[in-house]
This record gives C-alpha cells, structure tokens and sequence, in this order.
C-alpha cells in the first residue's frame, strides 16, 4: 500500500501535465484518447484538463456535467469520458504547470485564447495544434501552428488526418499524422495512440498542416458532385484533381525544397481528404447548396447544428488564388492581399478547381458548370 | 458532293481502323467513346468494329440488336451507341485490317482470344488492354499486356482509371490514365478523349497496369469496413493503406526505377482505387460476405447478374504474398510458386492488408479480424 502511494506520488510528480483547450466535437474525443493513455502511461500526469467554455445544458453547468456524469452531452453524447478528464471552466486554471497543450477551437477563438493564455504558460512546454484554418499576415501565408507559436514562444507540433470525431470518439479503425520534429513529436504520438488510433510521425508538419485547411475547399467540389447526382467516377476525379491542387499549392506557398510528396500519402493528405469528400461537413453543405441554390449562409444555419461550415479557409485560399482577377476589380481587395502575392506563378488557371469552387460560393458561378472548368486540368498534361 | 464523297474515301483509305475485342458493359462503354471519335476524327477510319460473343437476347441474335437498335441490350442497357460502332460475332472478321486492337474481355478468355487472332493481324497494328488482372509464369510476374503483346508481336498499351462503365456510357465527368509511349500512347489517347472522359499519358504502363489489379484487393478491405458497420475514416485508412502496399508491390515486382511515385497519383491510381473501393462490385459483394457469412462463389452467383468477381488477382497475389507460410504446407503449392518466388522481400509481414484480406477470403479468418492486422502496418513507421 506504501508502495502504491508512493508509485502515484512519483507518478503525478514526473508525468506530464496535459490541458486541453477546446472541449468540443473533436476535443472531447480527443480528451476520451488522451485520457485513456494519461491514465496508464507514467509520461503523463494521470489528470488532463480540459478546458471548457461554461455554458448551461438543461440548467446544468456544462463542465459540472462532465465531471460528474463524464460525458460532454452537448457536443459528443453518447460517448463515455475517463474519469480522470476534468472540465475546468478557466483557461487560466486549466492551463497552470501544463507541459502540453492541444489546441483544438475553431480557428476564429484562436487569437483570443492565446492572448489570454500569455505569460500562463509554463517554459519548456509544448503544444499540438488540431485547428483547420489558415491566415492572412503581412507577410505571406500564416498557419495557425505559427500564430500559437508565435504568442506563446513554446514549440508547435499539428495533428492532422481522416479523423471523423464521432467515428473516433466511438473506437473506429483509423490513422492520423503528427506534423513535427524529435521529443515533443514522439511525446504527442504516445499520448494519443491508441489500438485503434494509429499515428504517424511526419517530419514536414506545415504541409501537413496546409493539408487539413486545403481539403475543405476540396470537399465543396465533392459536395456539388453529389448535388448534381453524379457518381463515383466523378468524386474520385474531383478527389484526384484536389489533391494535386493542395500538393501544388503547398510547393508554391511554402518553399518547394521543405515540402515532401510522401506527405500527401499520409493520413493527413489523401486520407483526410476522402473522409471529408465523403463524410464531412463541407460536403454535405456543399451537396445542399448545389440542390437548392439557398444561401451558404442559410444551410449553415439550417444544417450544422451551430458548428461552422469550415468556409474560411476557401474564402482565403480563393481570395489568393483570384487575386490577379480581383485586382481588375477594385483596389481595397487588391490592398488587402498585396503583401501575400509577391509570388505570380498563383493564377486561377493554375488552381481551376479552388477557383470553381470559389467562383460557385461566393461568386454566383453557376454548380452546372463546375466540372467544366475541370476539363482542361493542368494535371492532364500532355 | 463530289468532294465529300472524296473526302470521304479518304477518310476511309487513311484513317486508322478500329477494332474493339470484347463487347461486355465496359466494353459498351468505351465503344460508345471510340465511335464518337472516329465519326468526327479523320485520323480514324469511321466504322468501329465490335467484336460480340454471339448470344441470342430475347430470340434475336445480339449483333443484329447491337447493328440495328444500336443498344447493347444485354451489357449496357440503355445506353445508345455511335451508328459507326459495328457488331461483328466473328473475331477474325472484326480484327481484318485493323491498326488498333481494344482488349476488353475478361481476362480468362485472353489466352484463347489471342491464340484465335494469330496470323490475323496486320503488320504495325497496336493495341490497348483494359484487362484487369495478372498472371503467374515461369519468369514471375505476367502481365496481361505482355501475353497480348508476346502472342501477337505488336504493340501494348494500357488504359486504367477511374472509370465505372455506366457511369462513363452517361458522360459523368471523369479521367483515365493511357500507359505507353510515343505515338500509340497518343493514338489512343485521341481515340477515347472526351469532353467529360479526359485522359492523360503515363510512360510508366507495367505500373498503370498492376494498379487496375492490385485495387481490387484492396477493395474486398473497403467491403468489409462496410460490412463491418465501419464509418469513413476506417475507410479512408483502408484505402491509404492499401494505396502503400501497391506502390511496395509493384517495385517489389517490377524493377524499382522504373516505377514513378506519381503513377500512384493518377486517376489510374488512387482515383480508380477510390472508386472501386466505394462503388465497384469486389466491394459490395466483400461487404455481403462480411455480414452473411455465405461463400464468396454463392455471392457471385447471386449479386453479379453473369459478371464474375475479380477475385483472381486476389488469389493469385496473396499467394504470391503468403508463399513463405505455404511452403511449410505443402510442397505442391510451393513448387507452383518457385518460379516466381526469387525475390525474398515478400512476406506477409511486409503485405498485412493483402494478407489479411486473402486470409479472411479464402482460409476461414473472421472478418472482424481484419482491421487488428493493420494495427502495426510498416506505414505506420516509427
């Protein structure tokens, strides 16, 4: 009995404190992975907070539902959580002597979060960035990991891949990718693998990264597909073509040399993007859209339950893309991308399905014509 | 008049003339491509002829339905083909004069099929297979391309992608890869090129090839996952997984240089293995497999309506894959294999979706199994 305090007592002192922030779809699934390996693995602290933004559920507070039922009801019911996973209503509270963090909140909360998180944070920790999203900065393409990394001056790892959270939360078979180099890498691996959660490590995490915003624009080319009623062949070419897209944008947006082609065959490139085009929100939005001509904006509301149709990132990357059109256009858009579009190899010719996509959003394009601009791909070649 | 009746001699005397082997659903389906060219393309002569196994359909012949009703009443129901797309029942007369052979039949009547056309084709002809499937021979692997090309002495190209034969007959957008070199490769690119069929060229065809064989294998996993109640994640991982193993098996089998990494990125790779692993007929009947337990030739004859599973790529490889395990069995089966087997790469370790799928088809292993051979799959890496 000495012997068992003592093992626990050595346990909580030199295991890693986990905090999670974000507690909802794929954060509470991901609490129930961490959780699980926290509480067997003597790398970690057997506790994992989570942070959760309070809010009343049947008027009960959110994080006192998880600590005392151990189920997140509102954004992953059905799904039991280890008992040593513990809302905490505070970010400041959850985060206090963190070793690692996992970052896990739409990409829109991200600046806020890390503001309030500043001077928090432990020196020598870690974190891994689950959030789908890229910026505009002054100086070029910003990725979310960089944005983290930057405010809070600690090392960044992604976690990326076909990662549907229910199909997770539920013990489903599948592989996911962390985008990072050496301890910090192999320390997140060993926190969320599990037998049914297999990762990889890959070496290259901006395109890995870059892989989990670009597949969204993709997924709205999958979705019209299955609008306008057309089969397998025509997803699977759309998939292909996408892909090639993100491979190439990737090389002309980060350096050429960093980024690797091995990366695209990893659960976070053409894994994801298959789930997505099947399975994810962007695509059934998308299909409605091409179905009903409503507004995107409406079927959000109607169709996404207050999740957000992960949009932003096709309005960014379209925005790149159409930037020599849009400087036709008026001079304030043109203003506002100026810093990035120092490279002119970007050119709506050269992304013809971004583009399309883009062009049917938001630009009243009509989806009939979406495959039309697929016809003469630069990816046919010769 | 006078001068279209020139133009159109010719036309006659110097396009190339067309001989399509095979008149199942896909090749319906391609006919209906190849016509439509060669009516309007002068580098075609403009009658297409179709070699048609004769069958009566309702008391008439099927050629006489074919060249009088233009329907393949039998294969492709439905679908209108060119007027130019001729039906001939026998071989020798449908291959006369013909400078381009389209080899579509199943590949068990291949080597019959050529046997009968020897020393009836002319000199320079070319042909095309999109013949899926793979041979075991003295010197290893066989394609079936090479048994066209070494019983014939001409030419062989390949075409392979994503491409659902009723899907292609209805125009639904899609792509597909031609594997060969030069001018061939080109011909025959013109040949099928559509506005809604685009085709692209590899000079990489051993590798296009083995791709239409080896998706299907993987498509039996694909087919389990549903069977099994699995979402799209498991699926996506399947595919992912199964995507490595063909890249490894065929520069296990051909010789590494010559395989490109981006032959798997074309709609012949990962396009078609997409395809088949959501729509194609290995996967729907894996899937009844998976959840009634009846055998695989019990399921042939019930959901296939005449088409056979490819299931002889399946069986041919994994015993390929599983010699080391047969050779401890019994010496017959090995010996069959010795010949191939140099190459001590191979192990079912090396193969565990190939492996597993073979094991659960054929030697009795339950299919809810299958995804715990993946769990430690050599991709997963470090």
């Amino acid at each position: 009995m000495l012997a068992l305090t003592s093992l626990r007592y050595f346990r909580t002192a030199m295991g890693k404190r986990v905090c999670i922030v974000g507690s909802g779809n794929w954060g509470s699934a991901i609490a129930k992975l961490a959780g699980l390996n926290a509480a067997t693995n003597p790398l970690f602290e057997k506790n994992v907070n989570m942070w959760v933004y309070e809010e009343m559920v049947e008027g009960r507070k959110l994080t006192e539902i998880i600590n005392q039922d151990h189920e997140n009801v509102k954004y992953l019911p059905g799904v039991k959580l280890p008992e040593n996973v513990i809302a905490v209503p505070e970010l400041v509270d959850a985060a206090k002597d963190a070793d690692l963090f996992i970052f896990v909140i739409p990409h829109q909360f991200i600046a806020r979060t890390v503001a309030t998180m500043k001077g928090h944070v432990k020196e020598g920790a870690a974190a891994i960035s689950l959030i789908k999203g890229i910026n505009i900065t002054d100086s070029g393409l910003g990725l979310i990991s960089d944005e983290i990394r930057e405010a809070l001056g600690i090392d960044v790892s992604v976690l990326m891949g076909a990662n549907i959270a229910n199909e997770v939360a539920r013990d489903q078979f599948c592989e996911s990718t962390v985008g990072g180099f050496g301890e910090n890498a192999k320390t997140f691996k060993a926190l969320f693998q599990r037998p049914t959660f297999r990762v990889s490590i890959s070496e290259d995490p901006k395109t890995v990264e870059l892989c989990g915003a670009l597949k969204n624009i993709v997924a709205c080319g999958a979705g019209f597909c299955d609008g306008l009623g057309l089969g397998d062949n025509t997803k699977a070419a759309i998939i292909r073509l996408g892909l090639m897209e993100m491979m190439d944008f990737c090389k002309v947006f980060l350096s050429e040399g960093e980024v690797k082609n091995q990366t695209f065959m990893e659960s976070c490139g053409v894994a994801d993007l298959i789930t997505t085009c099947y399975g994810g929100r962007n695509r059934k939005v998308s299909e409605a859209f091409a179905k009903t001509g409503k507004s995107l904006d409406e079927l959000e509301k109607e169709m996404l339950n207050g999740q957000k149709l992960q949009g932003c990132v096709l309005k960014t990357l379209a925005q790149l893309i159409t930037f020599s059109k849009r400087v036709e256009k008026g001079p304030e858009t043109a203003r506002e991308l100026q810093g990035v579009l120092t490279n002119k190899k970007i050119s709506p010719e050269r992304f013809p399905l971004f583009t399309s996509v883009f062009k049917c959003c938001y630009e009243g394009a009509p989806v009939a014509d979406f495959l039309k601009a697929l016809e003469n791909h630069p990816a046919h070649g010769n």
